[in-house]
């Protein structure tokens, strides 16, 4: 067990009430009156969640779309959120970062009603926290409630982002739909208010389709078969399609689509791709173009 | 101008819902049917906030009153709160933080729903962010509104924290109940529910008496005296009571008593002591011992 592990059961031992869902999901929940509130808080650090070299308005954009994206998978509606700043000492970086946060605060109709700013020694890594508050509008789905012989979709393609971002390492200046998808994801939000009432279980694809599939899975008590890794356009015309390249995309985190299990009489409400099923047993089963493939030992991201 | 209140002008701007009160105060307030949320979110960096010598214990303790205390300047009950943890590369050290985290929540009944744990660069100062949510009890209590004639209170002493920084600062070993003050301050939950349906105006003192004083006058639209620097028995045995020292306190932060306004023939409902009061004007006088005093450039801890 990693020390985030152990550190996590610490927290888990804290995390007693019923609404922290004893840590197991992205979302806390609060009733509130007759209202149920959903909560998520989302950090990203300087060179482990986006690149020293990505532009602020980008990081800014990204840090809303990532707790959006956690409200999107409960179907719930944005109300408000806090930021926690830790200010750079360069007041145009900070005032572009601001820029993109606000973009993707109005876009998504996400109020920034208050927050932090903090000094922090110069040499340090910045690290900025958004929390995240929306109100359910029916139903949550969980992860946890998946059903033998639903299928599994996903809202899109995966792997674009991880793409991405190998791009914007090697050029900070690269451009284009992958760098694009790494640096300003776009949270499924109308898509997640639409397929809550009707879904199984949904949960958004944040770490990686592989080992969030497989958490959905584990959640469920149910075994996933995966016979269908979606790739975009640009994706292929960049690397193509071989079992290689569809393997890093089926690991690549940061893509912000959902995944969800809908019985199979059901069609999904919103344009999905098929990718699997569920089915009895447990664990991950892969095919990659009807062949059987061996699991990855890292299935993803794990943070 | 400094570069953070050019950064807060900037997040005015974004923060335009009216439950964001023109981040003029410490909190948020968000309607949820027939409830009114409170909302706060305050960070702690390494080396700013705490000292790297502090206990972690100690630490974690803070993080929550800190936030609690905000709380309690609106006479809100707490309903969760959400925790941005930076692991430590010490697991005995997290564990204590989560400890004395634990101990502030319980004590003071605010659940842990959730949050974000993130690994950061081994060289890089930590910091730790809390939001708390909180439910008004009643008529919620501004910074703005004390009218003149009010005599102003405090629920305590001042400068006792200031000067257990000093000595903790000195020797890390330091105990005692100054340096207690400094690292175990306790939000006055109880006396902000108290107070709270009686006062005109209540704050909590986080940064000072004379620049939260004055933040209370300026909101206020009057002029605030204050003719008395309550001291604790503590401080007094340790520095005595001469002008400058009253005068340290009345500048010293992270005291977290509340600071309340009440008109003359209104008694409070809770042990308070009062300092000074509200007249027509602007500005800040301060006698001590009787004798007006200038004040100093320095009113208190700006951040």
């Amino acid at each position: 067990m990693s020390a985030e592990s152990r550190f996590h059961q610490l927290l888990r031992g804290l995390a007693t009430h019923p609404g922290a869902q004893g840590l197991i999901d992205d979302v806390a929940l609060l009733n509130v009156g007759d209202r149920t509130l959903i909560l998520t808080s989302d950090t990203m650090v300087e060179g482990v969640h986006y690149l020293r070299t990505d532009p602020p308005a980008d990081i800014g954009w990204k840090l809303a779309c990532v707790n959006l994206s956690d409200l999107a998978a409960k179907g719930a509606k944005p109300l408000g959120s806090l930021l926690n700043y830790a200010l750079s000492g360069d007041e145009a970086w900070d005032a572009a970062f601001l820029k993109g946060l606000g973009e993707a605060l109005n876009r998504y109709a996400m109020p920034l009603l208050g927050g932090d700013t903090v000094g922090m020694p110069s040499s340090s890594a910045r690290s900025y926290s958004l929390t995240a508050i929306g109100e359910a509008s029916g139903p949550l789905p969980a992860r946890s409630s998946a059903q033998s012989g639903d299928i599994l979709y996903t809202t899109g393609p995966v792997g674009d982002a991880g793409i991405g971002l190998n791009l914007a390492q090697a050029d900070p200046s690269a451009s284009g739909p992958l760098v694009e998808a790494y640096r300003r994801p776009r949270p499924r939000l109308a898509e997640g208010a639409l397929l809550a009432p009707h879904v199984h279980a949904m949960m958004d694809v944040s770490d990686g389709l592989l080992i969030d599939a497989g958490r959905m899975a584990d959640a469920s008590g149910l075994r996933v078969v995966i016979d269908h890794i979606p790739l975009s356009p640009a994706l292929e015309a960049a690397r193509g399609a071989s079992t290689a390249v569809q393997l890093a995309a089926a690991r690549a985190g940061d893509d912000y689509e959902l995944l969800f299990a809908l019985p199979p009489a059901k069609r999904p409400p919103v344009r999905a791709i098929p990718i699997g099923r569920f089915e009895d047993g447990s664990g991950i089963r892969l095919l990659i173009d009807g062949a059987d493939v061996p699991l990855p030992e890292r299935l993803g991201w794990e943070h």
